[in-house]
């Protein structure tokens, strides 16, 4: 699909970590959503640029759980790899840990899905490498970024359609 | 369903504006994704704590879309609403748009849908006031959000049912 | 006076709000006085340029009486608008709430006024469109504005020749 | 009038400097006028705790004329010194000057009067010690901070009493 | 030399990285050395509170060289892990590195060592667990900070002398 | 040595001082000891471009002591001044006090020293003024800082010959 070589998941490997401090935090201590969400989108950033070779901009992030708070004075840590590619689009996972570096605790907090697209200076998009899918997890990967893909277009298939109904109700 | 006087949509309405400047932009002068998510949730914060009269944290956030890119010197609002409640949790809508204010552009960039949960002191879920549906409007998000909520829980039956198959067909 | 079709001060409105965190407090909790002047000054800003359709610099910022204290855990909301127009510059005017979100309780804590002048690329002021006064409302603010010029520029005409005196004295 | 030792206004000395940034400058290179206002308060809080002992919160800033602009790239030093002191309030002069490093050029850029009152643990106000007017400068500086105080009193009289002529006249 | 079961350096390894931005960096697009000892700093601390399971406090850092400049755009990674344990301190080697993302391109910019303390609620040191030096690497590592150690002694010893022997000699 | 006039160290004396905040401090009240160097190179920065009249980067940071902690609400000073030239590169005393603002009482609470050098628009070191010595105090810390120069090329050399000879022993 693109003349550059194909590259595997692992090569765009991101990590992302930050000790969370007071300023992160509610007045209850608890940490905010939208804090997480920005350093997940800059490990993601990371992963995607590091596939491309080229800067890439945010396209979409799929819905997020917070399965359970986080506080302040524990450690977030974001892990991103690129799972699937389209022609010029990436999907890349981060994974969301929050460790408690007194107890040695880790907890699992999230998994996020986002797309970026790889942009040229004049911010059109550029095709990216392809992925050389070497594991068995890369493919299930690779597999289930796929389904994704097919359950949104489906979803907004739908959307359209519903939309279209009701205003033909009215 | 609660014993608090239940409350318009309307009285949860909260702005948050921001102009973006240099240091909210990539090399290319494109806003990162993940500063946008975080005014988001910042505004939806806002709302749902005003319509619980109570801290609320972040629960999930639907899929969001970036349709267009933002740039550096442009003014961003989201402009938040409650639009749907269950017993402790509240749905808010997010509207953004982004405003040149030198040639008085608005894009509308994206709408986005929060999940929060009331909490007490304590960090555990309290009952917040039902939604006094006044107009079509009203009703129309209402009907939107318990939609989405529906859909969400197919698809995560859904989800289990396939991660099961693929369980059992290993 | 300026080739620009006039406009209604109410196309200038703007808001800018902000749930205060404890990054911006002192050890007794109190909101700095500094972080509210910042907030007012971006609120100002983004109505004048909406009104010159331009970039604007603050000129000048009359008295600020903070009557009472802001705390961490507040939402501090600056509505601004352009209420009069000279040749280049505009007066401001800011009206500073802080809102409890879970009493909803609401305390409009001060009112501030700032001149900004409108400038091109090369900060050379330019001229910016007038104001078509609409309201009763309208005019009253635009009266007001115009008082307060005229006792500052009283004010120092006498300050200059206080000096002068002074001077003469020694 | 307070048991405290009476303390000279060169006692209370506060430097606040800062090189400006990128981030802190609008699209055209200009510093934004709130940023200047945040580092004043800033320099001006710490003069007002030297002299008093105690914490102190910010009552008033007089208004503050920006002469000419400043960029990005120079060190913006802001000096501060009590110049008055009534009971428990204290006023502090604020004198801001921009230094092009590269060339060594340091401009004068605005003088800020600014008034504390110094707070208990509880937020009220407590008495300071009084100021030990040393040098005839010292001198100088304490009348001009009486005569604002008394320009100030005769200006809220009269606002006072226009507002009640504009009510008596509806 | 304390009851706590001993730790392999591994097991403290942690990893702080940032997409560094038009904020961190000069006029001439150069980061800030203070920056990257920001993050050295934090990155450090991460692996001594691991390896600790307490709070720890910086203690020292030895010299650093900036061998070459960062850049706006790269990615700074700061990977650490705990090298030397005495009592109550810890040597962290921090290594960091710059990354072209776009070409892929990575440059060790310098090697850091900091010393921590770990303390109590009461911020009096306590003691860590020992170091399990597993591998010849990990055996290499500590007699290079016993080294390092030996000589920093040593000019201690010889600075004092040496100004002692100056307060003789005036 | 330079053409340019030679320059006094006194010319290059800067001062950044800060108020310390919630947000620069860990969870048991210190400040970290990254923000106290990343105001150590910002002063050390201003007065190396002071002396020089050119931007200038950091190049090393020597051994830095935190002798005791640094509280939030404290007041953090950084006299920085130029002690010693080369021909490109100066090197920079900075003393850093903590002041408790309510009892007056400030610590000595370290002394750093840096080098810079002075860089054109394409990042090339450029000479640097001489430095005109006046006072006894003067001539005592350009002694100091050629004999830290003289000890850190001897540790270099020791440094290397330990190396190959390890290598040597491998």
């Amino acid at each position: 699909m693109s003349p550059l070589p194909p590259r595997p998941p692992s090569a765009s490997r991101s990590l992302v970590s930050e000790l969370l401090m007071p300023q992160h935090v509610n007045n209850l201590g608890n940490v905010f959503g939208g804090v997480v969400l920005s350093m997940v989108d800059r490990a993601a950033a990371v992963a995607a640029m590091r596939h491309a070779g080229r800067p890439a901009v945010t396209v979409s992030i799929e819905r997020v759980d917070f399965r359970e708070p986080v506080y302040a004075g524990e450690l977030v840590t974001c892990s991103a790899q690129v799972n699937y590619v389209g022609r010029t689009s990436m999907e890349v996972g981060v994974r969301v840990e929050a460790e408690n570096l007194l107890t040695g605790t880790r907890r699992h907090t999230n998994t996020c899905h986002l797309t970026f697209v790889a942009i040229d200076e004049g911010g059109v998009p550029v095709p990216v490498p392809s992925l050389d899918l070497r594991t068995a997890e890369d493919r299930k990967r690779f597999r289930e970024a796929e389904r994704r893909r097919e359950v949104r277009l489906a979803l907004e298939r739908e959307a359209r359609e519903g939309a279209e109904r009701e205003d033909a109700g009215r």
